[in-house]
């Protein structure tokens, strides 16, 4: 195969230090195009931006790194790349390396995994990746692992409407486990506001809370990465529950 | 029962006709609460706000409608009404009525969604109502179909994880022609970007496009809008793609 091209975008904004390790590493096997939000975009979900136009600045940073940095969201990132900034369509599109992990009932929050969802829905192989971690700089497990699942999906493809979302655990390379191939699990995030009053007597809300995870088994994903394993979860938006059509026409019948 | 406890919300913001009409509509089987965005917030996704504190502010308008605007998303709006702002876990989210149709791929876009999602992530029978039209003010059959289908919801239940995403027909109430239980269908926003050029001499870029929905099937929520028929998905957020795991699974252990 001729240098395939590979598209970066990320959700914690062009100057984060995830997408530049993900740089670093897939120019290690392809010719890549960095295009990414300008500013954090962390838990933006699925949004696009229609009401407002987008700005798109060329970046030059040191080392070499350069792109594109969007007045928009992960997924406007994604769309502009591919409609209009690059000549053609990448062979591949990677978005991360995310700080913090996407995994169970988080995933639909994520930043990070709408822009690989947008990759795919523009029927590019698309790949999410994050680091289980806030604070971590030790991306060099990360790295290979970008590159082992960037190679695999360039060779196998993946099927339509699905992506890749790979989560990898915090720690030194030679403490990873290895991979599993992973579901979506039931990790969320259990909520609540704290109430407080700002210098002008004004009400306001902070959104807090902590992540929960009792599942068990290796084959879900915040499970597999406890226990330092890469987890891959193969995830599509087909988001139709087949098993209760037959149950729900019936009602409707019956009224 | 006694009056079901009903939380109204949306995303086109507390001031837009359709959640006066959602208002109407479920003021007639319960006691009601509305809590939405202070303003509009269409194509959010699932996003919420986690680097801003949120503002909650009463809202009395004419007519009796009363409510609170939240200085959020509509996914922040449901956590935050049932975490702080309701005495009780209301018996029923219903999100609406949506300007514009909530169909096919888009489904992932959609604020209107994403607030009945967060409803059903927080254990509550949930549903998401959307007109298909941008421009009318004839609510009366999506008032009628909230009303059944909330009476339906509140009888039966719906699965752990599954919302009811419902799209009424942009018609007179007597050329509905019925009710479609159907799958979310292929229907895409085939988008493209406009350059333009600011009075500064600066680019930018303005998205447009148009739908593209080529279903021919009346089990497809488009087609079966287009037929004017009220089409009702059962949809969840379960994204593992079960049948590709298998083979993901082989590829890794060969390696």
């Amino acid at each position: 195969m001729k240098n395939p091209k590979i598209l970066i975008t990320n959700d914690d904004g062009i100057f984060a230090p995830g997408i530049r390790a993900l740089w670093e590493a897939m120019s290690e096997i392809g010719d890549v195009t960095v295009v990414a939000p300008n500013t954090e975009q962390s838990a933006v979900g699925h949004a696009i931006t229609i009401s407002d136009p987008l700005r798109v600045v060329p970046v030059k940073r040191s080392g070499g790194f350069e792109g594109f940095s969007v007045s928009g969201t992960p997924a406007d990132c994604a769309k502009i790349a591919i409609k209009s900034i690059l000549m053609q369509k990448p062979d591949l599109v990677i978005s991360g390396i995310n700080s913090g992990a996407n995994i169970g009932t988080n995933i639909i929050y994520s930043g990070t995994v709408s822009a690989a969802t947008e990759g795919t829905m523009l029927g590019i192989p698309s790949i999410a990746i994050s680091l289980d971690s806030y604070e971590s700089d030790e991306y060099r497990g990360a790295k290979q692992a970008a590159i082992n699942i960037a190679k695999h999906v360039l060779r196998f493809g993946v099927p339509k409407g699905t992506l890749l979302n790979v989560n990898v655990p915090y720690c030194l390379p030679q403490e990873i486990n290895g991979v599993k191939i992973t579901r979506q699990g039931h990790q969320y995030f259990k909520d609540e506001f704290e109430k407080r009053t700002d210098p002008h007597g004004r009400t306001y809300y902070w959104m807090k809370g902590k992540i929960i995870d009792e599942d068990e088994s290796l084959e879900m994903d915040g499970k597999a990465v406890r226990e330092n394993y890469i987890s891959i979860s193969p995830i599509h938006f087909s988001v139709t529950n087949e098993s209760y059509m037959g149950e729900l026409k019936s009602h409707f019948l019956n009224e």
